[in-house]
């Protein structure tokens, strides 16, 4: 029981913003019906589910094409119907390569021969499985049988062979050894084969996941000297989903070049390894000391190479298709049936994959329940409500993206929202979106109670915020969609507005990430052992799912967005600017010889040259665009939605569900096209981290000044169609009250 | 050969600043002829004396009160004569504890017993000689016998142990180990016993001058795992020296209290070990997991304990006095023989001392062996030259602060400056002074070219700085002096004006600090190769000395030192302004709960408490004073020196000596009397670190505002006594031209 004084100030921290019982889309005597709907929801919700199914499937390896994954989807299917949903899976074929030969050695100055396996470890049951369990692997790495002196490269970004230029260092015709992190693992073949490697191995450096981050699995959560991260490592900066078929679905009678031709497959061979088989080859490296932020968590002194160490990299694939299956269950809205509003997850998983994905699966599968409860007790959601469990994410987010190729048209005519989850475990809400969708997002964050401390998830999010010293404003700024889970085909390619959240912070889900080590055990003992945040995920997601279903009007809000872009207008100005001053002064060091004096004359020291200097870019068609929106958007927000005709409010929700829309071109991104929305985009460099603008930032980064100008136009030209749209709103509200 | 181009270059590099053919304190004429002067020192200086000294004086052990140092003593003596100089060896009898027993186990929950032994490595050859080493042990550290848990503190700073018990951790009654580095040793048991530790262990952590820097000695010159960083703890901040006698030389006859009433000595028991000692005793807690910055470089995850790790250290010393043997040479100057330059640089090592103290001492005997065959072909310094070897250095800077505090009345009369060096090695020139000899030193550094670069040490300085992103004015600004080697007595208790110089950064030296590998044969691998920079710091040495000892009037400057007090000020208003700041943030934190909310409730967590709310402060003694100083020394630089009679000249002279004395007061800082200095001193939880201003600052991080204003005024006070003696300066030099 809690104390007094404690309680007096507990309730003086309930703030305004907990109190305000408004919801966006709502009127007020809509918004109180709502939240009692929310309370009978909250209600159905069983504990005992999510920890069953969890279980359940999670039991045996249930990767694309396994069986475990055709019984999952199958089981979820089951279920949905059981719930009176209709019901289909979708089944799809895309390339997915699987090993058939993994060989690392090191041939000099020792012999050494990596084990790449994972072994059963005490305490986690599933860990001795070993029949259906895939190897640690690369999917999408290319075959390959190469030797050669061994570099490492820090974590493999182009920054890291810049460094390497520095101490004479070519890669060229080596293998390089990147430790993960800092970039999505895709990224570092994609550098290091253009930088003329052979090869690319990348390992867990237990600096970064391992024993420095907390006690190794199972004495603690983190990961282990065998545990190996696998991955993809598709070029999904270009396009994701299967390589053969971009753009389409992946039917079985889709048409395909020969594999070898699909554009996103690695130019070289590439290997995850644990920190164990690491080891070796790294401590038997000579050259030049790494540089202090290159070093990591091993015992001894990191150096870079070339060699003496040699290693010998053979790989071998399947290239087969295989069978993909995604789970699509339908309630069906009343009077705005043709309104979609669409969740999804991931079922398939590396190998168990408990926590990643079927901690947000589950979570889905148990909201869909409680859903199917309350429309058995005679409530219908208005707008209709899809439920989406895809196959084959971890490989490419295959099952997603085939989907919405496969369904592009009606998606883009239809699909309000596409509301995703992934992993989730104890800890903090977090939520990437739309920027349309923050107020949406800050109304749930207040209306679900953090289980651990029982004040809103948002307020916990906010104590987080505070310390770090950021200063909110009265809503939580949402971050801005990358890539890195299912929401990808949506918002990228077919523009409709998304949200990806879940929970997370307080878990050691790092450390068993893509590993076999992804179990029950592990997540009960380290991520979530009483499903209370799996439980927060379904209120969360519920509460989404419900008020986007049941809303008076979709609850869009176009201030919010331009609030936004006004910003990342700002940063790219200010990104130019600073590349323009440190190019300054980098080249005023050139000049002065200065980085020459500085180095030290018995290490090789090459170094750099001399910068084209920064112009300056025209930034004025990005100005002039953000100004007309944030006039429109300023305008559009002091209008009451109040009182509107329901052929009005009917006519927003249109206008609002097409607004992501604007935000496409056709032609997509320079050299990515299947990358169409131009103001959110997994990075070119980064792989799942956000390129906000990208265009223009992304040429700017690349100090391409006339690609930065072309860019900023065709960038002015979405934000004013975008502003039209505002305008037409705008239109429909002044001339639609009742 | 060098290209063209590259040529051409290096002309252009050739600023300004290195053709300026000024010399502060010499009329032009004289300038030339200084200079002359010093090109024909330079061609005197023989780098095979440098060798065969610091291989000949690194042979056996020499710390104080072995049969070694007296050795060196009596050799470097009668070097000093052979030279010509009045040569006397000084003798003193501080208190000197050495190691009887040295205890070091863990009881449970394994057993383990230290080696704290350094064992001898291939291609070193001292390291095999045992007789005579002292083996790994604290000076001045308590007797005791204590068994405990043990806990794992960090660095053992305030600040970690707020983290301990925001974690729930109190350490009274038990033992902490704490890491090497983030402040000087003998502040860790100093604050550990504040908090109610029984005993001490301080261990060399891999990450930080281990292999996580470099290759561990011998294949690289970082410390390796059985290597332990000897060292004094001794409470330096209240006083150094003798803890028997304080203020008063050391002599054999001195009244002396019972050992044990020494105020220096520590409280409690402390023990230097390796990390390969520390290793099975750190991996052995439990508990939290130690916070992402306390985690260091073995390779296991760091738990703060407390236990179930249990010790027993058990520690007994001799504590006998030791004869101190100071090298004291002469060379008497011709008009102003009663003005006094001296030099010193210690000679006692902790084992085998070949780059601390030895570089800095053999480059002093050179540099007076040089300025000795200047003297002979009949050159005549118009100043008192001493050059002095000190004694005891490494236990409490024994040597130097009993001499000092003996010859006190004399030195406060005549001592216009003192220049130290201590080790010096391949790297780039650094300096810490008086903020009078600011262009002094800068017109030394421009005078020197460093020998790997053949720029200007100034100029290659600079690049390093100018890669750091410092902006430098014309003068690179000059550091403030701390503690840490001889010249705290001068500067800190006789308010005589110092430097403290030398050469460093591209050296292992720090990997065997302290250790019995600082050896001959790691000084030529590791540290300066060819003594090119022990010739550089003979050529440096050498011109401050020749300078200071030739110049027409002593090359002090007000401008420099008004500069720096001011910024001082700012630095302590910005201080108090961002305590402010932050004390408001902090209870705006404790208010709202953030602290609690955002804590992990799996783990134990004692929210902060909120502090009182910091007031502000009367600054304006101190703005004014510095105002008062900043006209007064500004009115100074204005007028000619030119033409000066000898009479003004030497008048002048008498005020610059006296005007570093100005900076002095009776009483000393607040709790320590013996710091008298009021614009220097070692910080009281820094120990080498720095304090400036000290009265007031450190009164403001202690949070005691009382004390804050009570030493603005006494600051105040001495910064107008300062300007006084500066008007009074400047009404000399106007009464007093030709």
């Amino acid at each position: 029981m809690m104390g007094n004084r404690l309680l007096i100030v507990l309730l003086s921290f309930v703030s305004f913003a907990q109190n305000d019982p408004s919801i966006a889309g709502f009127s007020a005597d809509a918004a109180r019906r709502q939240k009692e709907l929310e309370s009978r929801f909250d209600s159905h919700i069983n504990r005992a589910n999510l920890q069953q199914w969890l279980k359940q499937f999670s039991a045996k390896p249930h990767h694309l094409g396994s069986p475990g994954s055709k019984e999952v989807a199958e089981a979820a299917a089951g279920l949905f119907r059981s719930w009176g949903f209709e019901t289909e899976i979708e089944t799809l074929y895309p390339l997915f390569p699987t090993p058939k030969t993994r060989l690392l050695e090191m041939t000099a100055p020792a012999r050494f021969t990596a084990k790449l396996t994972e072994p059963a470890v005490d305490g986690d049951a599933t860990s001795a499985q070993t029949p259906g369990v895939l190897p640690p692997y690369h999917a999408y790495s290319i075959d390959g049988d190469v030797t050669g002196a061994l570099v490492y490269v820090n974590y493999g970004l182009p920054a890291d062979y810049e460094k390497l230029a520095e101490m004479g260092i070519d890669v060229k015709g080596k293998i390089v050894i990147a430790r993960y992190g800092a970039s999505w693992r895709g990224i570092k073949p994609k550098v290091a084969a253009e930088h003329g490697a052979t090869a690319c191995i990348i390992y867990s450096d237990p600096r970064d996941d391992g024993y420095f981050q907390g006690d190794p699995y199972p004495a603690g959560g983190w990961r282990n000297r065998d545990s190996a991260q696998r991955g993809s490592v598709m070029d999904m900066p270009t396009y994701p989903g299967d390589p053969l078929t971009p753009g389409v679905g992946a039917t079985k009678d889709a048409r395909r070049p020969p594999y070898r031709q699909g554009a996103t497959l690695t130019k070289i061979p590439v290997l995850p390894i644990s920190w164990g088989d690491a080891e070796p080859l790294l401590r038997a490296l000579t050259g030049p000391v790494a540089p202090p932020e290159w070093r990591g968590g091993l015992p001894f002194t990191y150096h870079v190479g070339p060699g003496p160490a040699s290693v010998h990299l053979n790989l071998e694939f399947n290239w087969d298709l295989a069978p993909l299956y995604n789970v699509v269950a339908r309630l069906k809205g009343s009077d705005l049936a043709d309104q979609w509003i669409i969740r999804g997850n991931h079922h398939d998983g590396w190998v168990f994959g408990a926590s990643d994905p079927l901690s947000g699966a589950v979570a889905l599968l148990e909201e869909a329940r409680a859903v199917s409860v309350l429309a058995k007790s005679g409530w219908r959601p208005r707008r209709t409500m899809i439920y989406c469990l895809w196959d084959g994410e971890e490989p490419a987010l295959l099952g997603s993206t085939e989907w919405a190729e496969f369904h592009a048209a009606g998606l883009q005519k239809h699909a309000a929202v596409y509301i995703n989850s992934d992993s989730t475990g104890r800890g903090f809400f977090f939520a990437g979106a739309s920027h349309t969708l923050e107020t949406f997002i800050n109304q749930v964050s207040r209306d679900v109670t953090d289980p651990q401390t029982k004040v809103s998830v948002q307020e916990r999010l906010r104590a987080v915020r505070t310390l770090r010293g950021d200063k909110d404003p009265a809503e939580i700024p949402v971050g801005a969609l990358g890539s890195g889970s299912d929401y990808t085909p949506f918002i990228q390619h077919l523009g409709i507005a998304s949200i990806n959240f879940g929970f997370g912070g307080e878990t050691a889900s790092a450390g068993v990430y893509h590993s076999k080590y992804d179990s029950y055990d592990h997540f009960v003992k380290f991520e979530d052992p009483d499903f209370q945040y799996v439980f927060a995920t379904v209120q969360a997601g519920g509460r989404m799912m419900l008020r986007m279903a049941n809303a008076d009007y979709l609850p869009f809000r176009f201030d919010s967005f331009s609030r936004t872009v006004s910003a990342y207008a700002m940063e790219v100005q200010k990104l130019a600017d600073d590349l323009r001053m440190r190019t300054a002064t980098h080249n005023e060091r050139v000049r002065s010889r200065a980085y020459e004096l500085a180095a030290d004359p018995r290490r090789t020291y090459v170094a750099p040259k001399a910068q084209d200097p920064v112009p300056h870019l025209n930034f004025a068609p990005l100005l002039n665009a953000a100004g007309r929106l944030k006039e429109s958007s300023g305008a559009f927000s002091k209008l009451s939605l109040a009182n509107l005709t329901p052929a009005a409010a009917r006519e927003l929700d249109e206008i609002m569900i097409q607004s992501e829309r604007k935000l496409l071109t056709d032609a997509g991104l320079p050299r990515r096209p299947w990358y169409r929305h131009q103001i959110y985009a997994p990075g070119y460099y980064t792989g799942y981290g956000v390129k906000t603008l990208p265009g223009v930032r992304e040429a700017i980064e690349e100090r391409n000044w006339t690609e930065a100008e072309q860019q900023m136009k065709i960038l002015a030209g979405v934000l004013d169609a975008f502003a039209s749209q505002v305008d037409k709103a705008a239109a429909v509200v002044k001339g639609g009250a009742r």
